[in-house]
């Protein structure tokens, strides 16, 4: 099953590969438009022009084609073929240009001779070309005639989200970027591995409400920030989450604040894995964790990826294709996600309400009456719980100090519950969001 | 003459060894009686039916004889040959079976096929046998005639204390357990060591108010702590105390503050010693350290054994006997007890009268008048006292930032008290208990 | 230019070497009045009697001439051949005497057959010479006749200040001790790099107030904290600052606090140059930062030497000479106290007032335009400036978090205050500094 479900997702990263997105545009628009069918999305238009916090929503970008010809009118470099031949917002352009002009509108990576390297200009005018090192040799009888066929407009900026409503109005989020073009593990393996993420999620009856929101990267977060600034305070836990195809490690970027919910079950859900695993502290380089991390925002929003971004040669070129991910990767990515949520939704907090003296756990049928032999992992647990549920602890704090598995402290606490020796009560660490429900 | 006092301690294990214990009935009066022969002892008895907590005091528990008889009248297992053949608080039987009934009765240890192992059922009414694995071929021909002349009936739970009054009402307990029948290191060691300390200390004039009690496990320490509630407040640093008679490194488990007086102590007391020893945190499994530190009680009481329960292979079982305890390690055990007790009472908490600058020692006597070489340790550690009795720090505090010896700060500050440069003022971490003592 | 300023220090500790310095006396005021023709002194007398907390100002010492001479009249030992033969503060004595009794007031250093040793005796009436064990050889024909034309009388304790005001009030604070004889590393070191940090603070226009110190050791860092209380809220920063001319590492003792921001800055200056340094806790005792680091003054002031003090061979003796202090490790340790300076007067802390997301840095022309590859590191350090300056971070707290450079980060910091993407506000730590200023 986990096979047929890695093979799902990477059939939905094959057919939306050849779209070529950006910030915004029409190739974000019919990416949301296929996640949409799999999960319901609520778009939203952002109109250009529109400030948000210290930045502004640019014009919209479209391109029609893009090419180079040379002087006999033969194509050198064709947009038809590749979506990252042409920097993204380039402006549009048909001149004939010398060589000497024009390769100054050249981007190539001398040391990846075979790849097409990807560039953007999202906030200078300008335009260009990306192209694979050794097709320079192609260049030879110059004029050359340039053609981008781009149109940079008043239009929106596009993002759209989806929310699985829960028990409580407290939140966790998931967020991924949605603007790169041709590029399979940035950012295709995040907007179809959450998709399915939040799909599951919608058959079920969860604690928590989460929200899932796939936007352009920075100004897409911005973006969304500056329109939601009220929903902060309900945010639980929340993951930016992409790079989530390739076969490197987990690496998971803590917060800022470094020690919130989310950092802890992470970790912890990180450590249980048969995985090897990095954890980052936080930096304000990255992806959209940055902009939650910021100083006015400190949202407890970390990152989950696999091998991070910059740390893989393929990074940001044309060999990110449909090679670099795999169908297993993505499953595997997946069932962290799912356990992260399994984690969060049942880390408690309790109140031992027997707390003088251990409870009699025999008379109720919790203990073996038998004595003299040591207790089984299940008693230990329900000790374990009792001594530590004093309002100050939860289920979490109670597997790390005492070495025991989130599931076997999980049942415990249950049982404990139904024999009337707990009550669930607030985490101290989130009084602030205990008064927003009532 | 720390040879004789092993010796001492040796002979009355020896003593108490046959003497059938359980957590209530005659076998404890009778370990009682024999201790109050070396201390004055207050014994208490608490009716069957008296809720403790969460608990009941039970049906108290005698036994007179029991045995198996094989079909020829032949005994196979007799409890007159060893308290540990009959599971404890066994109800009476008398009746013949045959041996597919019967082996559901016999507990064994098949990997130590010469022990006996100690079962007991204190809270489920059922009957048991335990026997070497090994003896289980002497079970031939059957039916088996089984007999337990035991009663169950409404009595008491029986413990006992002792106190030795001091300068202050601030306490120091040591608490142990008398419910083992004839096992040696657990409990005897710790019943007769805690028996000489008191004794020691009776003849001495003690700073703090010491309590020494003897009770069965569990409901013991239950019992305990139900009726002296009120006591609690006061208990400035505490000991639960066993398995003091083995040739194993020293354990300390913690309270569950980690951090009390009484951490602090016995972890510098243990780490000045020639010996191997290990620190444990505090977990709620183990002996009544976990009654005091449970949530509702937190009391800061920590454990000190030689090789913990359980984690020996002749614990509870026939093993635990004359040969595994040695009088030698009983008298280690006793001087490890008195130097806690020692450092406990001279750990002072002082305010330097002349803080602005170092005060002149020379002028009073207290340094060398020849300048220019270096300062003896005696100099050093008036110098550190000087330093850090600002209210904040101990002197124990002191030794461990100094590295200097507890005696040689001992004795440096009794010198500066004697120099009118320090007051003594409460430990800030015992503010609470000052305001007791007015 | 080092080489030049190296060279000038020790050509003036070549000419201060020869003059006979102690606690008080004519030695220390001939050696601050050539102090004073490199920065201008504030040259203090206080009286003999006075009062200085515990202690009291002793009377003053001066020497004419002192010797030994035996049965037929040669001289053995004569204190014009060097400072250290006479104890200092020696009474004076003219008597014949047998060698039993003169050799009782004879100090030598077996270990070190050919040094001479460096003896006081401040506080206690008494007299004494120090000369090379092996000269004791010269000892033959007695009796010997023994004269030291010393004086004790009512006068006074001189210290000297130089301040360099700044554009605050908040002082740092220089200190040295200037009662050491004829020893070149302790003291002489210390005395004239101190003069020249002195020099070049005040060609310049520091932000800090500079308070440069020369005393005697103890009594006179106790007679100048009893008539600077008021001085003390507002040192920022402070160092005693000696043994500054050996090749040994640079060791940092830490202040009585053990994070104040002198703390910080020497431990990042040590640790970015390319030297071994080591750091130390403190301790109660040293030089005189034990009296800034008393219970009841407790100032920021820590302690930076080269080898520190009796950890050399040659400490307080005649071997701590012109030989043992180089041109070149006086040059290295003023380097490092104006780098010292220089991140004390750097390390600002910020607000940053667009605090909700990454401000733009591109619209101001800060930031590379074309996206996709890696940002610099002068963008980096930006990027780290604005996510950290909640008013909680100084630029050093930055720097130890990122990875980054001092430099780099304070230079990041200044465009983003050009930007007006900063505002400067008061570090956290220093709060009641910033009610003084107003």
């Amino acid at each position: 099953m986990s096979e047929d479900v890695g093979k799902k997702m990477y059939d939905l990263i094959e057919e939306l590969y050849p779209i070529c997105r950006s910030i915004t545009g029409d190739g974000v628009r019919q990416t949301l438009d296929r996640i949409g069918s799999i999960v319901p999305l609520e778009v939203h238009e952002v109109p250009t022009g529109t400030q948000v916090f210290d930045w502004t929503v640019p014009r919209e970008w479209n391109i029609e084609e893009a090419f180079i010809e040379d002087a006999n009118g033969d194509r050198l470099i064709d947009f038809r073929d590749h979506s990252l031949h042409v920097m993204s917002y380039s402006t549009p352009v048909d001149a004939v240009l010398e060589w000497d002009e024009l390769c100054q509108h050249l981007h190539t990576l001398p040391e990846h001779p075979d790849w097409i390297p990807y560039r953007t200009s999202y906030y200078e005018d300008n335009w260009g070309f990306c192209l694979a090192h050794h097709d320079l040799g192609r260049f030879k009888a110059g004029p050359f005639r340039v053609v981008i066929r781009s149109s940079l407009k008043d239009g929106s900026l596009t993002y759209a989200e989806t929310v699985v409503s829960g028990a409580t109005a407290r939140e966790v989020l998931f967020f991924n970027h949605v603007c790169h073009p041709s590029l399979c593990n940035d950012n295709l393996s995040g907007n179809v591995v959450l998709a399915e993420l939040a799909r599951r999620l919608g058959e079920g009856q969860p604690k928590f409400t989460y929200r899932f929101v796939w936007a352009p990267g920075t100004i897409g977060s911005i973006t969304w920030l500056s329109r939601n600034e009220a929903t902060l305070p309900r945010i639980h836990a929340g993951l930016v989450s992409v790079l989530l195809g390739d076969a490197g490690p987990f690496h998971y970027k803590r917060t800022r604040r470094g020690t919130a919910e989310i950092d802890r079950v992470v970790e912890f859900v990180l450590e249980e894995q048969p995985l090897d695993a990095e954890l980052l502290d936080f930096s304000p380089y990255g992806y959209d964790e940055r902009q939650f991390g910021s100083p006015g925002i400190d949202a407890p929003v970390g990152r989950l990826t696999r091998t991070p971004n910059g740390a893989y040669e393929e990074y940001h070129s044309s060999a990110d294709n449909l090679d670099f991910v795999r169908p297993e990767h993505l499953a595997q990515s997946l069932g962290v996600l799912e356990r992260i949520v399994e984690v969060l939704e049942g880390n408690g907090c309790y109140r031992n309400t027997q707390p003088k003296c251990e409870p009699q756990l025999g008379k109720r049928g919790l203990y073996g009456s038998t004595g003299g032999s040591q207790p089984k992992q299940r008693e230990h647990a329900m000790l374990w719980v009792l001594s530590m549920s004093d309002t100050k602890h939860s289920l979490l704090d109670i597997c790390t100090k005492s070495g025991l598995g989130f599931d076997v402290v999980r049942d415990a606490a249950n049982d404990l519950l139904a024999a009337g020796l707990l009550n669930e009560c607030a985490d101290p660490r989130h009084g602030e969001l205990k008064e927003l429900e009532t």
